[in-house]
């Protein structure tokens, strides 16, 4: 069996997610599988570093699986973009060493959260934004993150509240910038639990908004509890935008 | 009746063009209108500067219309963004002079044709970009738009064979530039006829592969035969970038 890793950009709009489920939901690993399958005849797996919800993008997404034949990885490239949906590319393939797990050897991601703050909306971009016209003073928004930055239990910012493994992550940064029209937040971290980055951002829009204090930041994370923290913010404003991995990993 | 001129954004990918046209085809100007109907209560008439065809985009796409209701520009601009679908944002509304007419009054507009080059697809873009991974000599092609520039009779670059007015337009700027793994053709001119812009664009890029000779373009111009120019480009990686006015036309 050859191995191989690819790094995946999507529009994930039209999905349920990345995560195959059934046999009806059009998922990304779904799409991918479809199409591997078809070239390698027999059916192929396809591990990705994060499980995407509906409606959430990747620029850099990376997932691994194994063929039988081998094949040069810039021949499986040219296949994939031949037959996959339009809103799903391969932009790069690489064979993968015999240890590599796209999950399990990744040492942290990137996410963007996107929001745009003008009254007239981007047409161009409308899929990958979500409007956000209220006031928001992002100098106390920089102030709570600042407070979320570092390790801790993220449990509050969890949307499975049956989550039975630790909720401990480190938040090596968030970012948070004006680009023109738009408040970008990124998100760099070791590993994200169920809805962390959506909820983390909707905590930190009401900041910005006076709904709540940047010091309420650690009585929320102590709390350990979903409704100590704010809304989760729509899937449609966020982009899993790049994957870490050690020396061996990367692409 | 007041008088107002808005600047209209759209994605057109979904649409038969600007143009209305019988009760079915989904259009940008029948979507305008409908808005602007409920809001006056009456029937508004919407005439746009340029009539893109269908799947073309726009940036900077200009109308006017009147209404029997004085309303303030502002609350004209947040109504239709309200009500239009989200492919389409008006981005300006202003008092328009008595005598302005969104097409007759305008001294010329600016067209983008994009090509995408890498064999890798741009799924954030892809609706706004037309494919064309074939090599180009960008020289060639700057050589020959250097010729087609200037005021020619461009029947040659007219889709329309039973056109009876005048095809004499200027050509007043055609820039060749690439933009990282894109190729951008910048047309600004007097006004264009039928697919112009995308018949000027398959002929530069049929001289960009080598099918074609920068020092034909003359011949071509004189053919004022459309079987002389080059293959019509599709729609899509067509848009109307601006619509310029004189002095008293312009926002």
């Amino acid at each position: 069996m050859e191995h191989y890793k690819i790094k995946v950009a999507y529009d994930g709009t039209r999905y349920d997610g990345w995560q195959k489920q059934g046999n009806t939901a059009a998922t990304i690993q779904g799409k991918l599988e479809g199409v591997l399958s078809r070239l390698d005849e027999a059916p192929v797996e396809v591990r990705g570093a994060g499980r995407t919800d509906a409606g959430v993008h990747a620029r850099g997404q990376v997932a691994d699986f194994r063929l039988n034949q081998p094949l040069p990885p810039g021949q499986i490239l040219d296949y994939l973009n031949r037959y996959l949906p339009d809103d799903i590319a391969v932009t790069a393939c690489a064979p993968a060493g015999p240890r590599f797990h796209a999950r399990l050897s990744a040492l942290g991601k990137r996410y963007l959260y996107r929001l745009w703050t003008s009254p007239i909306p981007n047409v161009f971009q409308r899929r990958y934004l979500t409007p956000w016209t209220e006031e928001m003073d992002l100098d106390a928004m920089g102030r709570a993150a600042a407070l979320l930055t570092g390790t801790h239990d993220f449990r509050s910012f969890c949307a499975n509240r049956r989550f039975k493994k630790s909720s401990v992550r480190t938040l090596a940064a968030l970012d948070i910038r004006r680009a023109g029209d738009e408040v970008q937040l990124i998100f760099e971290g070791d590993g994200f639990l169920y809805n962390m980055v959506r909820i983390l951002t909707g905590t930190l829009v009401e900041v910005g908004m006076g709904q709540r204090q940047a010091e309420d930041m650690p009585a929320i994370l102590a709390a350990r509890d979903r409704e100590a923290a704010g809304r989760t913010m729509p899937a449609q404003g966020l982009i899993l935008d790049e994957v870490f991995y050690g020396p061996q990993g990367g692409f």
